[in-house]
């Protein structure tokens, strides 16, 4: 039985590509057709030569190589496409859902995608326009406009043989929409519940009128929430006039969620969110999406330049503090960026808002308080050992037990300050409208080093001159 | 029609506790029946009072109520079991589909979990008896043990009229599993091809004997890729001897997905994960996921120190110096962050594996050409610009032009080296089969810390000593 877990199998590739080599393309077909579509994508973008890739793709079975060509990169969706027939080109696009072919037009050149409109047949290129109309990230260019409609009037069972004469065609069956004369949504009713309901039941006593929906022109970080809120798998979208016009599915939203993740991500590492793949932006728009955020977060690290500068005497007369500077800015800074990062992620998952902002400090305080002084502690004894194996020189009338103490105090309360600003910022960002994952580990280190070095500079002025 | 967009209302809230106040329960029950599972989940998560909580709750047609139940927080559906009946607690289980009854007694203190597999019928106590016996975050944890099981000798219609007859109780029909007479898996029907299929046919015809599946001591991180790669909606599970024990469906992947994104994101900003949600975790829990690598990154942080100690000379001879080390600190250190979180979240995403070491270091070393550049000439522009406003003060016999070259030369070099450290640890961790995400920001900042600082008093020993 070839059940298959879908493993990552290297040999799949060396056996694909010297049949290629040898011509044995009867026994490749048939290797070919017992793997998955995934697989088989894959496999096919590790090809390295565009004539073997061609080759590979031209062997596939018409209904398998639609479905291989939508799991592609685009990057071997073109080299595909710049390889291969109009007629070809037609037969995938019309064979595609409509949603992945949209994705797919979105990513071509222009002339590409003029290739694709001309090759469809008309009923599919109105829908790839029709979609293509979205703005991007909308629920409108998520969606597919293939869908189940029902009408309300119908008997389950007419309902069941409609679903039997046209579900192969849908990408997913598992609601179907029920829609009056004007084409505007009444009530859903889940496959599950149209299959268990007896055979002279009429529809619009089964359907639930109080449907999930999404609009064509909202952002689809928002739909992406609504699905997780409510557990559901596909939501159907509606146009202004609030008439049904496709269906947003769960496949879609998982990828809708990794690329907030990601997004999420890139900001908290003060970079600006990449549209495509790593691998596949370019080195000047990398560059482009990481120098903006190097160039402020180093202006505003003047200021903290010109706090050491204001204490130099001091750093003249206590040579051995300088050395710590380093230590405090990075251990403060990494505590911050905690607190930030900890708050940033519970707003983004719904866990806390604002109204919270009391209980976050509150909870933050007392962190600080526990981590604030372990670390001070270790702090002490580690300075004091370091002294005593000759690891730091003291000008003789300092005391290193004074030095440690300052050291350590400062700690706590830089600690202390940096939790305050790294869980406060992200909470202020959000009641302000701004996105909190812009307010991050680099800003808040900006804002924390200038502070540690405040707390530090202060108490060992008073302590130790 | 009320269609409804689930907006977050609160109205409704001021809205459920003034009817539970006036004790007009029997308008408040027609509100809540109008209202959506999830929705009511969130608006009882706020009500203050165990009592009226539990009050809203019994309000709830019994229908409703298992699945308000399983989108409560646990903390509430603990405050609600402890304020119910044996017999309403059993009605509530036995109604809840078995992987929500096992994730909510996962979470509940032993006393509770008593009374709910006391309570609950046999064969309920049996399923969530059985789930429990699997490790955490195992696909068997996340599974559920209802699934749509038919056999391969059925026709079509044989198969549709057993569907017909028991999908209400299931979590999900979107996949039909075909298993022998031993329980093994022999291959799966999706509905669209059951339903599409002529009455006549036989199961074997149609089903698909290349099943993607999960084993039940499987990492559920491994299931979730899974999931990813092949876009299906949900899952068999298998136990060792290859006999169909469960059903993961993607809502619960969501859900995985979203934590392990949590996980990555507090790793990279040095804490480890929590289990819980950032407001029900307790402080102490927090300080400690906090403290150890506070405690790590502190101590490495002393080499920073050290370096800094070796060249005090120069520091005391060339007292602006000193005043350009937490700039130079930070810059470096986001510039290795932004390298190290890129190639952290294309591993993870499966963008890059370790084979693409040299390409991801010759686009990191060029893009870290030009940001280092970039960075370098704002910087030098920046320190003339402050010295004739009078914002540095230099001493007689030195060359501000000199400084800010010796400073922007240091930028240039190092934001080369911390991208080039940035870039490869997490490939390297990846290789060594280390978490990737434990190479971030933090630790790459302590190396980086280190290089750019004996950059630094390198250069300058070389040009203003």
């Amino acid at each position: 039985m070839p059940v298959s877990r879908g493993g990552n199998n290297n040999g799949e590739l060396h056996e694909i590509l010297s049949l290629v080599e040898e011509r044995s393309f009867g026994e490749l077909r048939r290797v070919l057709v017992e793997m998955n579509p995934a697989d088989i994508a894959e496999q096919m973008s590790e090809i390295p030569d565009d004539k073997s890739l061609v080759v590979v793709f031209r062997l596939l079975p018409k209904e398998q190589a639609a479905e291989v060509f939508s799991y592609l990169e685009s990057e071997d969706q073109q080299r595909i496409v710049e390889g291969i027939s109009d007629k070809e080109l037609a037969s995938i696009i019309n064979d595609m859902f409509v949603d992945d072919a949209v994705d797919f037009t979105e990513e071509m050149p222009a002339n590409i995608v003029n290739r694709v409109l001309s090759t469809a047949d008309p009923e599919t290129r109105r829908a790839i326009n029709q979609l293509l109309k979205y703005p991007d990230y909308s629920a409108g260019s998520l969606m597919t406009t293939e869908l189940l409609r029902i009408k309300s009037e119908w008997t389950v069972e007419a309902a069941i043989s409609y679903v039997r004469s046209c579900c192969r065609e849908l990408a997913s069956i598992t609601y179907a929409f029920v829609t009056d004369e004007s084409r505007h949504l009444s009530g859903v009713v889940s496959m599950k519940d149209l299959l268990g309901a007896a055979d002279d039941e009429l529809v619009s006593n089964i359907m639930d009128d109080d449907v999930i929906y999404a609009s064509t022109t909202e952002d689809q970080a928002d739909v992406a929430e609504r699905f997780k809120k409510y557990d559901v798998v596909s939501m159907p979208v509606v146009d202004g006039e609030m008439r049904l016009v496709g269906l947003i599915t769960i496949d879609d939203v998982v990828d809708v969620i990794e690329d907030e993740n990601t997004e999420d991500i890139y900001k908290m590492a003060a970079m600006a969110p990449i549209e495509d793949s790593y691998m596949s932006t370019s080195v000047f728009q990398l560059a482009k999406k990481r120098v903006v955020w190097l160039l402020v977060l180093m202006i505003s690290a003047t200021f903290t330049g010109l706090i050491i500068t204001k204490f130099e005497n001091m750093l003249t007369a206590v040579a051995i503090l300088t050395s710590f500077i380093p230590m405090l800015m990075d251990t403060c800074g990494n505590a911050g960026s905690q607190a930030s990062v900890s708050v940033i992620r519970a707003l983004v998952l719904g866990e806390v808002r604002f109204s919270n902002i009391l209980k976050v400090i509150w909870k933050e305080f007392r962190v600080s308080i526990i981590v604030g002084i372990c670390v001070a502690i270790v702090n002490f004894i580690r300075i004091i050992v370091c002294y005593y194996i000759g690891m730091y020189q003291v000008d003789p009338g300092q005391n290193i037990y004074l030095i440690a103490g300052v050291v350590s105090i400062t700690l706590v309360l830089a600690v202390i300050c940096a939790k305050f600003v790294g869980c406060t910022l992200p909470l202020l960002a959000d009641k302000a409208k701004l996105d909190p994952a812009l307010m991050a580990s680099p800003m808040i280190t900006t804002i924390v080093d200038a502070v540690s070095l405040l707390v530090y500079f202060g108490i060992a002025s008073l302590v130790l001159l």
